[in-house]
C-alpha cells in the first residue's frame, strides 16, 4: 500500500484517499496545488508523518511547476509554500515538511544553482524525507517486535499505521515485524469515535496484511481487555514530552489513549507507545500544551450525518489526551526502546546533548 | 414524560416510542397484542423495569380484550401471555411482568370471580406494579441525592432514566432529587455505542428537565473525567449479585460500565450504582452468568446503516459487562444505600432472611 508517492514521469503527487477507506480504495494524482490543499483539508491525506511528506512533496511540486527561472522558483516556493503550510494550521508536520524544501530551494538558489538543479534538489530532498520516515518505521518494528509474543492479544486505538505514518506505520510496525517472524497474536482495534479511524483504517490495514483483527466499540475495551486476556495496548503518539523533568514521557495522542492506559494499569497489562524520535518535544511542558478542540458537529452527528445528540445539548470534542509517564510501560522509537524514568532514558536514547538536532520537527 | 400508561377509557396501552428519540417524540397507543410485541422487538419499549410494566399491562390487556367468559379470559391470558413473554426471551422482566398478571387472573378464576372482576383485578395489578416501580425510583432519589453536592461533575452511561425505569429513572433519580433541592452540578453523558442510548436518551431526558448535560464520545471519558474534575460515575444495573459470597456486589450493566469503574478508581472518583432491590440476584454466581452477545451488524454499521468495519473483519458485541464489587463505592436502592463489604451489607439492607420474597423478579 502506497499512501503517498512522487511520480517522476508525470511530475505529480499520487495519494490514497483516506476519507474513502474502507468503502473504496481510490488513488488520486495531481500536480495542482489547490487540489492537494483540498485533499489535506478533507482528510484524504492525514496523519502526522504523512502530512510532513505531503508538505515536502507539495513544495517540491511547486518548484517543479515553476517556469525555468531561478527567481520565479524561489518566489513560488516561498509564497505558495506558505499557502500549503496553512492548509491545516495545527498540523506541525505539514509546515515542517514545507519548510524543509523551502530551505533546500533557498540554499540551492543562494549557491547559484540552475533552475533544473534547484527543481531536482527539491524533489530529491522530499524523497529523502519519505525514505527516512519509512526507514524509521522499519526500525521501530525491529525494536518493538521483541515485546510481542505468541498468544498475545493487543489493543489499538485510532490509526498509527501505514496510512498515517508510511512504511510499516508506528504502532503497527512491531505487529508487522512480529507477524513476519511467525509470531501468533491477534488485535482488537477500537472504534475511536467520532471519526472511527480505528475501525475504518487500522482494521483495514491489518486485515489486508493477514494479521487477525477484530473491531470493538470504544466502551467495550475494559471488559474485553479482561475477558479476552489482552496483554498490551499499543498506541502511537502525536507528541511525547522530553523536557528533562518528571513530565518526560508524557504522551499526547488520540483521545481515548489515556483511558486505555488507565485500564491497562488496572488489569496489569502493558501500555506501549510507538513513535519516531521526531515526535519527542524537548521544549514544552504540560502547562504549555493546549488540547485541540474540534468542531462539535463531529460529535453531534454520526459520520454520515445522522444527529444523535438532542437539540440544545452541548458536546465536548477534544482531539487528543495526555497520558502521564507513570502509565507508559515503554516508548518504542527507531533508535531503541526507552522505559521509566523517562527524564533519564529519553536523553540517553538520543545521546543528548550532542543530538539535539533530531528535535527539529517540533 | 410518560414512558408507558394504561388508558382506562379506551382500554389501550400508550407508550413513548424510544426508537424515535431524540428525532421525534411519538406516543403510540394500541389494544392490539401483535402491535405491542412489535413495539418490544423494535425497542420502541425498552429497559428492564419498563419491560416488566409492559408485560403486566400487555397481559391485563389480553384479559380485557377477551369475551366475558371466565374460561376464555384464563385461556387467553395463559396462551397469548406466553407469546408476549417470548417477544424478547432474554428480558427477564418482561416474562416476570406477564407471570404476575397470569397469577392474579388464575387466583381470581380459582376463587370464582366474575369475568368483569377478573379483568378489573388484572388491570389493577398491572397498575400496582407500575406504581411500585415509580415509587422505588423516588426512594432511590431520596437516598441517593445525599451523594450529590454543589459543583459535582457526574458521568453517566447508557440510559437508566425514566425511559428505561419509569418515574425518576434509577441512575438519574438522585440527580433529579438533588436538582429539585437546588444542588448545582452537571452531567457528562457518554455516547454508549453501538446504540448511542447515552447520547440519544439520557441527554434528552436530563436536558428536558433543565439539568446541565453535555454529550461525550465513549473514548473521551478518561481524559474528561480528569480534565473536567468529575467526581462520580453514576450507572444503573441489569443484575447485581447478592449471593452471600465475596462476589456479592458484582454489577452487570451496559457494556462500558466496568471501564468507567476502572477509570474512576484510577482518578480517585466515586463509582455509584443505582437500582431497585428487584435487580439483586441472590441465586447466581459469576460463573453462571453468560454475557449476551448481540448481532455483529450493530457494531459493523452505524445507527443509520453506514458500514465502518472493513469487509471480512470480525467484531465483538457483548451487551453487558461485570464490574467487581471492589470497584463499586455504593449501591443505592429504594431501601437504602449499601457499601462494601456487600456480602454483609446487601442482606442487611434487605433484612434477610425474612425478606427473601423481594428477590422474586429474578
Amino acid at each position: 500500500m502506497v499512501p503517498i508517492h512522487w511520480d517522476d514521469s508525470k511530475g505529480e503527487i499520487l495519494w490514497l484517499d483516506n476519507s474513502k477507506i474502507p468503502w473504496k480504495e481510490v488513488s488520486v494524482s495531481s500536480k495542482n496545488l489547490a487540489r492537494l490543499i483540498k485533499a489535506i483539508q478533507a482528510l484524504e491525506i492525514r496523519g502526522a508523518p504523512i502530512l510532513g511528506e505531503a508538505g515536502a512533496y507539495g513544495t517540491a511540486m511547486i518548484a517543479n511547476n515553476s517556469p525555468d527561472s531561478r527567481e520565479r522558483i524561489l518566489k513560488n516556493v516561498m509564497e505558495h509554500g506558505a499557502r500549503l503550510a496553512a492548509a491545516r494550521p495545527t498540523a506541525v508536520n505539514l509546515s515542517w515538511g514545507v519548510r524543509q524544501i523551502q530551505n533546500v530551494v533557498k540554499k540551492e538558489y543562494d549557491s547559484g544553482a540552475a533552475p533544473a538543479e534547484i527543481k531536482k534538489a527539491a524533489i530529491e530532498a522530499a524523497k529523502k524525507i519519505q525514505r527516512e520516515n519509512i526507514e524509521a518505521t522499519y526500525r521501530i518494528g525491529e525494536h518493538g517486535k521483541r515485546l510481542i509474543h505468541d498468544g498475545d492479544v493487543l489493543v489499538t486505538i485510532c490509526n498509527a499505521g501505514t496510512l498515517a505514518c508510511d512504511g510499516l506505520g508506528t504502532s503497527t510496525a512491531p505487529m508487522r515485524a512480529a507477524y513476519a517472524d511467525g509470531i501468533k497474536f491477534r488485535v482488537l482495534a477500537t472504534y475511536t469515535a467520532p471519526l472511527y479511524q480505528g475501525a475504518r483504517l487500522t482494521a483495514w490495514e491489518l486485515h489486508k496484511d493477514g494479521i487477525p483483527v477484530q473491531v470493538i466499540t470504544d466502551n467495550m475495551a475494559g471488559h474485553l481487555m479482561r475477558e479476552e486476556k489482552a496483554t498490551a495496548v499499543w498506541a502511537g503518539a502525536d507528541r511525547i514530552l522530553g523536557n528533562f523533568t518528571k513530565e518526560s514521557g508524557s504522551v499526547y495522542n488520540k483521545i481515548g489513549t489515556f483511558g486505555l492506559a488507565m485500564m491497562a494499569r488496572e488489569l496489569h497489562m502493558k501500555m506501549y507507545v510507538a513513535a519516531p524520535t521526531s515526535t519527542i518535544d524537548p521544549e514544552h511542558a504540560v502547562k504549555d500544551i493546549k488540547i485541540e478542540q474540534r468542531r462539535p458537529e463531529e460529535v453531534e452527528t454520526l459520520l454520515n450525518g445522522t444527529t444523535i445528540v438532542p437539540e440544545g445539548v452541548g458536546v465536548l470534542n477534544p482531539a487528543f489526551d495526555r497520558t502521564p509517564p507513570e502509565y507508559v510501560s515503554a516508548i518504542i522509537t527507531e533508535l531503541g526502546i526507552a522505559a521509566a524514568p523517562y527524564d533519564a532514558s529519553i536523553p540517553q536514547l538520543l545521546e543528548l546533548p550532542g543530538s539535539m538536532v533530531r528535535f527539529s520537527t517540533k
